[in-house]
């Protein structure tokens, strides 16, 4: 059913985003390393610096940087993990015809033709930034996340920090130490496959910004490569932090290395998709060996992290059968039924410690997956979905024993006021191991809104602690997302992400907001657009009211009008309250106190400082 | 500027939604009204009752209803106002041509020719539902709105109600003396002008459904009488409870006609908003004559609440000079602007009880206005904000005195961790009365998507307790709202105020969300689009990736294929279950658990119930 476009360079968008600047910063501790960012100058007249905004979109929106997907990103990562002397060039696992289900000829998705070497560490070796960190090595990957954090922060004014953050430790500035010290005591993960040099190295942890997953894949149904590498840098044009492959179906193998080698942000996978290919669908079929071989086969594609279900445990599905919409994590299911099938324990709880061995081999991180998530409001905050979250609190302390990064997946389906309870047990059993939430949604009436449905959920359980938040765009329940539903998606969870940051008091938040409220309140039009998630629409709604170039200078907008403009007036108010005799106001305010405490009744005058 | 169409009542969309039903529900108290439901009937073989939903869209629609927005809305409730033999049909205040902003010819809207009966409070009668509730008196709006409120719930099973409540008192059934008591200690208002017979009585209070408004109006830039019309329409068939007519520029007053004349749900207005038109624009001289002279005017037309920006004190503006975004709301800085023009009170503020006079004999209710609201983040809960919200409180208490019904206005922008403190004052000063805010939006950075920044911050504060949200569109800040954008805000507050409803507890809100997750289980897709507020989106969603109509029926959908669908496993796991020994899991339960013992190690395995 795939129809497959052989990919072209020229369909992916390119150059910076209008308004934008691609800059980079260097390191101390590693000069040759080049932190990306997004700078937005704003108007001379403002007399304001440019505002740094976090980037990761990569070389694709760098006008300098030559683009050919076919050959894939430059790898500069390579060097950093060679150089650790741990690591060695291996024979890689050849491709078989059912890594990509057997698809032949023109049904067979291209190949991924550009070569490069494939590495694991050398016997016996952990090549995790878990282990480094705790040996207390500052590595390249941590002086560039702790770079990308500050937002050249150190440039700005003092920052507001007025948030709630619910004991967080959130630091005014962000070190390469810190960063150490947090992956260390897994309160944060770099996901980082040292098979994947193309990726930019990118924090997940409570003291950090609050990140966004995106996921992308064909199915069995729809979708080609050419979609799925302009869908991953589409969604990283717009903030993806992340990105997860979530293909099914044929082409699987050959579609996830197109998108690994074109990928600046850490890939995710769910192996057990691919792993139910290779038994042709049947899920009794599964096999911890079949399993095994897909985990290495993405290990050496240099996928950064698995989500994998080993906390759907045979005694806990039962506590699903009289939930209203039961199993809904596809992995979940998957396994419920192996489980079911064989009357036997889930062979991934079974052999998590084998598990535990590749991934620290290549540096892939954990994300334990929440098979048994609430599909339903009904369902929320269960005995099955807390059940599996007590185990993924048992496996996350195996996890770390073996030196790997962890993180943990959450739901779901949740009302409001059982948000919180869901990231204070997640604290609490998985030892501050970052959370990673798919929403939750909120209610379950708005089909076609799910997007907005789980961005209430995202932005609350950001703020309470959650790590990095996986999107959900308009078409979930219903369909697979297009560009523009992959875009919806992303720019819903960026503002989740950064309400949150601002409610923790993130002290590289505010910054932003201040700088474009500044903007709109000086009638600096093209910097209020050009600061905004999406300047161009910001710009087309403007344009739609107001159409003449002369309008984006004008001090009124299509809202009010030229009479009606309360920020024109406010203005006028303070330019009348400057004019006056330096104390007139105050003056003023006597009297005036003089004549309502005169007036009496029932009205309490009470003037304030 | 304005080009005026002529209505056509073929513009305005009629009939029931697709997959709903119009449904009636009689009165006990008083046998002739008619309280309508949009009912939802869910696919035989799911053996449920239909799905009742509160329904704002008045008779258009009913099937079996005649529009003929020339001659508006059918009025029953004038005969309900009449019957209580408190009111006196009046010659009404002549149109003025500075009504219409001296408009004449083909630049002067048509006029609403339909003739009708005026009336006013016999001399001395206070004839507002406050009024009526204090003497003990429950009234025929006081029935409606309890019937309306309970969603026919005593149909349904027992409700879930695990929510949190903030200390609300939402009762398990809504009876018209709970309705009466409510109103009576001001914690709930029904906004009903005696001159608007149109109007199907709703209530907006803290322990009743969360409801949304929409605001329309033209501007002095765009729009004509037509689009008026078919946006109120348009906006109440997709949720809104209440409309607010925010027009500026000419035609303000024909334009008003015609939409109370048709509309089904209360309308609210700022008057200040008139009365600068009749002075040329010029805020310094507006005059309390001149007001109150747009007062009776307003009141005589039907307007059921009037935002009146009493609280911008004079000794308050200076506390915004230093302020990010100064003063952003008109009607605020209209009233500031006067105040520091003269070097004088407030007028509003010196004349509330005259206003007050005015609004018991037509019983318009008062939307106190936050004219000091926040306009970015940086200005959230600050001291000019706090201050009018004090003086909001101490003008509920003399509206109160005047037996005037009473609701606040709230903000504006506030970022998460500060939403919280903001209802907590509001209830502590103003008595619990009514909170009413706008949004409020939890981040500045977004603009063309302020409909979700605000979204967050709007279900959040519901479920904290305010009464009712008003929308933002995805044109706040850019542009006017077409028709589109109203939708989309509409539709975003339904969410926000569902997911509060949902977080309180309510009990008629959990059996939307549990039908439409039933259906979803159950791969009824046509029940899940029906279900959803909005199917015709869903449905178009759907059909973009499996556009058969076989598929409507599939036990699979596109995101994950057939063989994927875990939904679909999951039932199988259910079947499978189901025909184990009835005793099978558990002993293999207590088999893996023997088992998992045995292994001993680092892993706790601890086998929930």
């Amino acid at each position: 059913m795939n129809v497959h476009v052989r990919p072209e360079t020229g369909s992916i968008v390119k150059g910076e985003r209008p308004g934008s600047r691609k800059v980079y910063v260097a390191g101390e501790l590693f000069p040759d390393i080049r932190v990306p960012f997004r700078e937005v100058p704003v108007h001379e007249s403002a007399g304001e610096p440019p505002v740094t905004i976090y980037d990761p979109s990569g070389p694709y929106t760098d006008p300098n940087a030559v683009i050919d997907i076919e050959k894939g990103l430059a790898r500069p990562r390579e060097a950093w993990v060679v150089a650790r002397g741990d690591v060695e060039e291996i024979t890689p696992r050849q491709v078989k015809p059912e890594d990509n289900g057997g698809a032949a000829g023109r049904h067979l998705a291209p190949e991924f033709k550009a070569t490069r070497k494939v590495y694991r560490a050398k016997a016996g070796a952990c090549v995790t930034q878990l282990e480094y960190a705790r040996k207390g090595i500052i590595t390249p990957e941590m002086e560039y996340v702790a770079i990308r954090e500050n937002l050249r922060r150190e440039q700005s004014a003092p920052c507001v920090r007025d948030g709630e953050d619910f004991g967080a430790s959130i630091p005014d500035f962000c070190t390469p130490e810190f960063v150490r010290s947090e992956v260390a005591r897994g309160r944060a993960i770099i996901p980082a496959n040292i098979n994947h040099g193309e990726v930019e190295p990118m924090a997940i942890g409570r003291n950090f910004l609050v990140k966004i997953n995106a996921n992308i894949g064909n199915s069995a149904v729809l979708s080609s490569v050419a979609d799925e590498v302009d869908k991953l840098v589409w969604a990283t044009r717009w903030g993806a932090d992340n990105v997860m492959d979530l293909s099914t179906g044929r082409n699987i193998h050959n579609i996830r290395e197109w998108i690994v080698r074109n990928s600046p942000v850490p890939i995710g996978t769910v192996p057990i998709y691919q792993a139910l290919e290779k038994v042709g669908g049947v899920a009794e079929d599964l096999t911890w060996e079949v399993y095994r071989d897909t985990l290495i086969e993405q290990a050496e594609q240099g996928v950064d992290y698995f989500t994998i279900h080993a906390g759907v445990r045979l005694p806990y599905i039962p506590l699903t059968a009289k939930r209203v919409t039961g199993i809904v994590s596809r992995g979940g299911s998957i396994m419920a039924k192996w489980c079911l099938s064989h009357h036997r324990e889930n062979f991934l709880y079974e052999h998590f410690e084998d598990i535990c061995e590749i991934m620290r081999a290549y540096d892939v991180s954990f994300s334990l997956g929440d098979g048994l998530r609430p599909g339903s409001i009904a369902d929320a905050n269960d005995a099955a979905q807390f059940a599996e979250l007590d185990t993924l609190g048992e496996l996350t302390q195996v996890a770390w024993k073996h030196g790997v990064q962890t993180m943990i997946e959450g739901p779901g389906h949740v009302p409001m006021h059982k948000i919180k309870a869901n990231m204070d047990k997640q604290l609490k059993v998985c030892g501050e191991a970052p959370f990673y939430t798919l929403g939750p949604l909120t209610t379950d009436i708005a089909p076609g809104y799910d997007h907005i449905t789980s961005g209430i959920g995202a932005a609350m359980i950001g703020w309470f602690g959650t790590a990095m938040l996986c999107y959900v765009t308009p078409k979930e329940h219903l369909g697979l997302p297009d560009r523009e539903d992959v875009k919806t998606g992303v720019i819903t969870y960026k503002i989740a992400a950064h309400a949150a940051d601002l409610a923790k008091g993130h002290p590289g938040a505010q910054m932003w907001d201040d700088a474009l409220s500044r903007a709109r309140f000086q009638f600096r039009w093209e910097d209020q657009f050009n600061l905004g998630l999406d300047p161009e629409t910001a710009r087309e709604y403007h344009d739609e009211s107001l159409p003449k170039e002369a309008h984006k200078t004008a001090h009124f907008c299509s809202m009010c009008g030229p009479k009606f403009c309360s920020m024109k007036i406010t203005q006028d108010v303070r330019e009348f309250a400057a004019g006056m005799a330096p104390n007139a106001i105050e003056q003023g305010m006597a009297e005036m106190s003089e004549k309502f405490r005169g007036m009496g009744g029932e009205i309490d005058v009470a003037l304030k400082p």
